[in-house]
């Protein structure tokens, strides 16, 4: 049995234990919903305040070249490519997960000449949602296949696959390199969606082949609520990525006010709209946690954060009904515990009540994040002990527990 | 000839002084930009810091429900429906305008069953922007006909008509219910672009028969850079608005993680990806700034100070080739004066540099705009006054205005 003082010893010896002082952390919170909302960068609150007061109020439209409002959105999507394995000029900073999404697979349709969208069933909603969208108005056909059947769907007929790099709701990783590899052999083009892995595993896109990506600022990347999103596209698919979102942001000479569209070099083409400049600023923040940090030690700590929770829950929370809902092996699961309970619902409430902050997953997942910039060893030994207490002295029964929020 | 004195009286006499308080405006500018940028409300810092530091940073997840984050887009939109004469459940805020085009001219499209899209040449660049890329996706074609040539191309052909309701350069404002009428008559819709009408005209579009509308929040809706947009679509189109881009915020039930997209129902089916939170605090911000303000009040002081600066700019800056490139009577232009000048971009740096903020608009147009919650009367007279000065001593010649910055 591992015992709290191994766990404070661990802490003690950990290599990243100096990130956690970069947030401000709720008092007697343990944190392990940094999967949907990262925890706030303790620079944020004065570099907004400046951002709000100066920039914007004191300066007004000069800031957009003095501040450099402007560059935001290759700025910081120059921050993200070091952690996700891509070339600086390769990502942008725009929009939503779901609109970029749109863009990247409506480009890798066009440059395939194909017209089947292929996507896991079950993976995260909105990316299904969005291709339904995307294949009625291109007049694409949608198919949707289970993860164990996705091999035989890549077909040639398939001219780009979206998929999920880290599952919403298990954790599962997919084999990103071979996926790539085998959507190659068919001349298929493959969007991830690493919402759940940028600022949490050691991606490689550039190594592992791949041709689009896009990703979410508020969860592991720290951005704040809601933070703008980004967009990768590999080098070689650049000349012909076609965004159907062809906003002025993405043109060549956005204040030329030409009359015709004419791309923009590079990656900046993905870009539609004016930015939301006060939510670039604070992810710009949430990238500065992660300066000096490297991923692949990152995503060691967060392996064995994750293993030491189920480890520990296996151990101390056995006889309540909890199944695993994740892989077993540390190196197929993202940074996240998934467990199954007819009354999921009420213990992650229960859970919350008592100071220990997880989420819920419809239909009965209890989800548990290991942020590693800010969770430590020692949290996750008394968030299991608090799992523990609720199960054993039946908390989530409570009636309140039972009132559903509109938002989990 | 009017004098400053005139002008000082009648900012006594503005019964719509007291927002002029809700700003912190520079000390000594003299702010004619809020058509490109609005300016900053002092409630907004304070306002912001709390979201951060106590919504996000204390409250985190929480605060979806507690701070009624998830509920922003139709909070903040039902604020903007009463300024621009639509039903509270008419109007959401989301994305960014030109997300928002596309979304709108391609739901209208396709309930049209028709695929012409027409579209004002000249117009703002990324109105047609978008378009164009809308058009090569869904296979439609895309129509770009000079202003004067509009009635004459809407024909049968056309499923949707976007305009911009107030001119970017010019100012000119199209008569919005004469339009809808001529479309409704050939079965066309229209889409309004209202991105230099929200806030600033006393825009009527359930009254005019508007089905369709974008905007923009950064501008006189001073809800900071960047702002997110919003998005009317009329109560009678709502049931067959298809958004294209159908992410998980315009699902019936988000967070049910449902397999298969199912539109909210009403306007909220507008929305696609997760907001930008930050960004829309700011935004309910500038909203608030209209607390109490009529708008055929607010209509009718920006008429009055813009007609004040053509006046005094025809009085006082005479024979040195400024030639008047806005409509000359109040009614058909919007809160901007715009004037024409071989070296317009430099006189616009000369002035910048004297405390006069306008903008430039290529190839020669000198853009100031009137936001009458905190423009008054003798600001006008003073800008007149130094406009008159760069012009008389030449300062424009001044080689420093001529360096070219990125964003003009």
């Amino acid at each position: 049995m591992t015992t709290r003082d191994e766990c404070r010893r661990l802490d003690a010896e950990d290599p990243l234990a100096f990130t956690r002082e970069r947030f401000r952390l709720p008092h007697g919170v343990i944190y392990l919903d940094g999967n949907s909302l990262g925890a706030l960068p303790r620079a944020t609150p004065e570099r907004l305040a400046t951002a709000v007061e100066h920039d914007w109020g004191e300066r007004l439209i000069a800031s957009w070249n003095e501040a450099g409002w402007i560059d935001m959105p290759a700025r910081l999507g120059g921050l993200i490519a070091r952690l996700v394995g891509a070339g600086e000029d390769e990502v942008v900073v725009a929009d939503s997960t779901s609109v970029n999404l749109f863009k990247a697979a409506a480009a890798a349709l066009q440059a395939s000449g194909r017209r089947v969208i292929l996507h896991e069933s079950g993976d995260f909603p909105t990316d299904s949602y969005v291709m339904e969208g995307l294949a009625r108005l291109a007049g694409a056909e949608l198919r949707l296949v289970a993860r164990d059947g996705l091999a035989e769907a890549l077909t040639d007929e398939v001219g780009v696959l979206v998929l999920t790099h880290v599952h919403y709701r298990t954790g599962a990783v997919h084999d990103m390199a071979g996926v790539n590899a085998a959507a190659r052999a068919v001349g298929a083009a493959v969007v991830w969606d690493l919402s759940h892995s940028a600022g949490a595993l050691d991606v490689r896109l550039n190594q592992s082949g791949a041709e689009y990506a896009v990703g979410c600022g508020y969860k592991y990347l720290n951005g704040g609520p809601g933070a703008p999103a980004f967009l990768y596209v590999a080098r070689e698919r650049q000349a012909d990525f076609a965004n159907p979102l062809s906003g002025w942001m993405g043109h060549a000479a956005p204040f030329a006010f030409q009359q015709g569209y004419a791309p923009a070099a590079g990656v900046l083409r993905g870009l539609c709209g004016t930015p939301p400049v006060l939510s670039m600023v604070a992810l710009e923040q949430g990238l500065a946690t992660f300066d000096g940090v490297e991923m692949p030690a990152l995503r060691a700590k967060a392996m064995r954060l994750t293993q030491l929770f189920l480890d520990l829950a296996a151990e101390r929370c056995g006889g309540f009904g909890l199944e695993p809902a994740c892989p077993a092996d540390a190196e197929g699961r993202g940074n996240q515990a998934s467990l199954r309970h007819p009354h999921g619902y009420e213990i992650v409430q229960a859970l919350i009540a008592d100071g220990v902050v997880g989420d819920f997953r419809a239909p009965d997942v209890l989800r548990f994040g290991f942020a590693p910039l800010y969770v430590g060893f020692a949290d996750v030994f008394d968030a299991v002990e608090r799992l523990r207490i609720v199960l054993t002295e039946e908390r989530w029964r409570d009636t309140r527990f039972s009132v559903r929020l509109p938002v989990t």
